[in-house]
């Protein structure tokens, strides 16, 4: 009697699953139209962007003080009806701003949405077909993820042992990345090396200075004077503007050119051209918050080398650390229960050390407290 | 005497020519970078942008009248501070706010740097080798444009002489843009149409509703139920805030997903999240103004009548008008002249037209005078 009830059950489920496979099909298993690569794209992985006010947010370098005074100023006067029109397709005041800063002209700059949209235009300009993206390994891993969407292959060079510089094939590449200072390790390639690599490249380079107000020199000249070579910059990082998108790059006209061609034709809204002219004007509270910062970087570099952590010698806003025992890994999960978030990036070449932004010296403190 | 001083004068020229050509050679013409599908791009020309305020401006189809009131309230309380930090990369907020509107699910929304990124992403994800990206011709011309940038072919069909539908084949591409209502003819293509059309194609159909909310119907019940439908919106024209780049797609999980993986990290701000996210939550302002700008077009397209001006049945915030005489260039230079700036495209297919934005009553009852 048992047995008979059990099959009939079993029958019952069977068949329902049947119908239910029968009905579902065609509204269930979508017919798959987004294309192979998509598909297989490991998309990039932003770090951690938390709710919680009470975590100190050491994870995504961003800037711990506020924006200059002038940007609450420019909010608190903005009349939202200027927001009916477009903006300025082609950015004229901001450029002209960054044009005086830079000792250019106007015409050899580009504003992106984030110098994020920036390093995808260049890659659209001057990468085709079977050329090559490169870029050093580890540098910004945004690299790799763009060349993916493009399409295009890579050509990776691995630093050396000490996230030092090596000769890149100047041939290989159509265009080539340096992030520098690098990102996660926070150091500085010498201008030197940059400058006899772009003089050999037969392509374009570009050298992404997303940190480079934070260090002791940059390559903005070799822009200005070189036909191959664009330095981008965004306001992201020195001028704590991370939740705006802006990101610029500099260059000869005829590559700032080709970007324009292809760039979304209303790229920047009208609120984060204002609010970024107002920014790069005020020169001296900038500044002041960039030293601000490196003075804390490096009090916070020594403190920890006395803990027995190795650091390299920052040029950014954050510090590159490696644990006496190497288990960063279990450091970045103490670190987070005690509600401080770092970055930990996990690999072969990166996983014995944590990415620490340079916060507010009460932050930092924190930190110091905690390790 | 004097041939010999024309003689001499003419070796001169001719000597200080070819010096400079020798000189200026390796400057002025550098090696050229870009690649040539870029330098034969035909980049997307936007609508004049003037400076002049005493411009009546009804050009580039921005709605006359400013954002809600929450919008002005929003910039005055915001804390400057909160520009420091990324913004979410996800928009989640407004993307609940979107999904409550529209009757969905959140992961059924994504959010772009104006519904122009959302364009390009929808080419980036769906469209690959030689497949082929379709549109109507006329429609919004930007589609080429991203097309070419992106290195796909198009296949271009011609709408019939009244810019009514004609059949695409449901086989041609794999995506199908087609802008409802249509601009720049302002009619409005028929949901059964576009139902049957969608069933039938083999690839995505992306409906673009740049202008759906000042029409009598909208698709975005298809994106909701088909499996290959997309429907696209924009704060630009009917929330009042083109200088904002919001726009925003609506679609099955598997699509919205695979663009979400192309998208850039961080492609919206802070502000433009909250902005839109105000403006949208105020549908009483929104449904007034909408509403006010129906008015107007109304009682402009029966004036425009009865100077015996042809007036397409416009389903959108622009009338597309032709003059009796048909010269559709000259009116605008005429119109100009006086300080209205109409939108003119110049073509086979659409030369003999005007598309002329629907300003407020004072500005329209301006230009009926000057017609």
């Amino acid at each position: 009697m048992r047995k008979i009830l059990w099959i009939t059950v079993s029958l019952l489920i069977i068949f329902v699953s049947l119908v239910e496979a029968i009905e579902l099909q065609p509204k269930g298993k979508p017919q798959n139209f987004s294309n192979a690569r998509i598909e297989n794209l490991n998309p990039y992985v932003p770090g951690e962007q938390p709710t919680d006010p009470a975590i100190i947010k050491l994870n995504t370098n961003e800037n711990p003080y506020p924006p200059s005074p002038s940007v609450q100023a420019l909010l608190n006067g903005f009349d939202a009806e200027r927001l009916r029109l477009y903006p300025d397709p082609v950015c004229r005041e901001l450029r002209e701003v960054l044009a005086e800063l830079h000792g250019c002209k106007a015409e050899q700059i580009l504003v992106g949405n984030g110098s994020d949209e920036v390093l995808l235009l260049a890659i659209r300009a001057f990468v085709e077909g079977d050329q090559r993206v490169g870029y050093f390994e580890p540098s910004y891993s945004l690299y790799p993820v763009l060349s993916a969407i493009e399409d295009v292959e890579t050509y990776e060079v691995p630093l050396d042992d000490e996230f030092g510089w090596v000769d890149p094939d100047p041939r290989a590449a159509a265009l080539f990345f340096i992030t520098n200072p690098n990102a996660p390790t926070s150091l500085l390639h010498s201008r030197e090396r940059i400058a006899s690599f772009c003089a050999a490249s037969g392509g374009v380079v570009l050298v992404d200075e997303a940190y480079g107000d934070f260090a002791r020199e940059h390559c903005m000249d070799l822009a200005l004077s070189c036909d191959n070579v664009l330095v981008s910059r965004t306001v992201s990082k020195s001028y704590s503007l991370a939740g705006l998108r802006l990101g610029y790059v500099v260059g000869p006209e005829p590559l700032i050119a080709a970007l324009y061609k292809i760039k979304d034709s209303y790229n920047v809204d009208r609120l984060a051209q204002d609010i970024a002219t107002a920014a790069i004007r005020d020169q001296t509270y900038f500044k002041e918050t960039v030293t601000r910062i490196q003075v804390t970087r490096e009090r916070i570099a020594l403190a920890l080398r006395e803990k027995r952590f190795e650091v390299a010698p920052s040029e950014t806003n954050f510090l590159w650390v490696r644990p006496s025992d190497r288990d960063a890994a279990g450091l970045f999960e103490r670190l987070r229960e005690q509600k401080i978030l770092v970055r930990y990036f996990p690999g072969a070449r990166t996983g014995e050390w944590l990415r620490i932004t340079v916060g507010t010296d009460p932050e930092m403190d924190k930190l110091l407290a905690c390790l």
